[in-house]
């Protein structure tokens, strides 16, 4: 079974390349640890009408959607408020984010004023995603997990969003380098993928001083046809005169 | 006139979370400097029929299309035939990149193979984008740049791309940290953003120890303006308390 996620990194700042986002790394990673398989990601700007019908594009083509950025006190943040416009549902203070919130402000010397209370509000019917950095919290609702930009509190919030996943077949892979060049070996490597349908084999040129080469990477959900192709094209890229070298991932 | 490109990151190696983008920001700096603005990203992974319908979403919503990844010689490099496809054209050798590959291959004791070959193919009529670092060029067609996806071939190309852009207003940008909270400034920035509709301001907190407070970032194609704008919250932000500090971009 193929479980699959889409990923929607919101915000003007990754696109004006201002800010290089770190979230879909991460995110692919501890996403495939349980199965679920990241297969599209988006980046969209702060705009209520393309969030919204990138959202209605996404969220039934997709098992889960989580979307990253937009979930502040302030004008740019609109996220939350535009995944309950998209799911047609009421905006409003969740009592829970509510109470963590106040009292942590109290705590404080700043004002729990409306731009802070936004932070509390979520489409109705939503479930907290905890964020012990900095309190606000994050949400699911239906099949989309709304998360924070910034990398530290998305990955807080995805540690509470992750056992909330039913998940699939988990994907293995392993790696090896190779001094062969990619040109040399793409004939085997052809002829290699068409027999190991259930395995990818993916292909990555190496271009560093002294080191020219290329970079296997071969991934399944079959651990022992995983291993048996490995084994088999570290043999056949030896016997073509290469030092192939597995590398950890 | 806002000039807009969408970007096509294409790769099993990113959505797995092995490798992480670094082409989307460099992308969205050089196309800033032009007057050209990256409006939307999708990454996809390296399967045709993904790769064509989404090509023909894009292609004609925006002015420009980039894509990088999969233009190499093995078998999981199929974005070059797969563009010929989306648009309907001839996909085949092209002569003058035929001929820097093949005296490039004839000063190494690489074979110049059927694998190597696929390089030289673009679809028909299609202009190379020149590759200095390892010969095999990137082509524009119609609107599309294919581009490689290792960063520094990426880059190259792109240096010989840009020229051939006609780009729109410049997008100028100014910022400045404040030691003042997302939610204590909230909701002066929203009544600015009501004033200065041509200039949009984007708010990120910062979460450093002894060092909370937030970075604001103002971006308009009116310098004047936004000269006037970031004057006006400097002021602002100091009379509530704060020190603000402008940061070099």
């Amino acid at each position: 079974m193929k479980v699959t996620a889409c990923m929607l990194i919101i915000g003007d700042e990754i696109l004006s390349g201002r800010t290089q986002d770190k979230n879909l790394q991460v995110l692919a990673k501890r996403l495939n640890e349980k199965g679920v398989q990241l297969s599209h990601v988006r980046v969209i700007p702060d705009d209520e009408e393309i969030i919204i019908s990138t959202l209605n594009d996404v969220r039934k083509a997709y098992d889960y959607v989580f979307t990253t950025g937009g979930i502040g006190p302030t004008h740019d943040d609109i996220t939350s408020e535009t995944v309950a416009k998209a799911l047609g549902l009421e905006w409003g203070i969740h009592q829970e984010a509510f109470d963590l919130l106040q009292a942590y402000y109290a705590k404080t010397d700043l004002p729990f004023n409306e731009s802070c209370q936004k932070m509390a509000k979520t489409p109705k019917g939503a479930k907290l995603l905890d964020n012990p950095v900095s309190v606000a919290p994050g949400f699911v609702v239906e099949n989309i997990f709304v998360m924070a930009g910034v990398p530290s509190i998305m990955e807080v919030m995805l540690d509470f969003a992750l056992p909330l996943l039913k998940g699939g077949a988990v994907v293995f892979s392993k790696s090896m380098s190779c001094n062969l060049g990619e040109g040399t070996v793409a004939e085997t490597l052809s002829a290699f993928q068409t027999e190991y349908k259930d395995v990818s084999i993916g292909s990555y040129p190496i271009f560093q001083v002294n080191n020219m080469g290329l970079h296997l990477v071969l991934r399944s959900s079959d651990e022992s046809k995983l291993q048996e192709l490995y084994d088999k094209l570290f043999v056949k890229l030896t016997e073509m005169g290469g030092k192939p070298e597995e590398v950890a991932l």
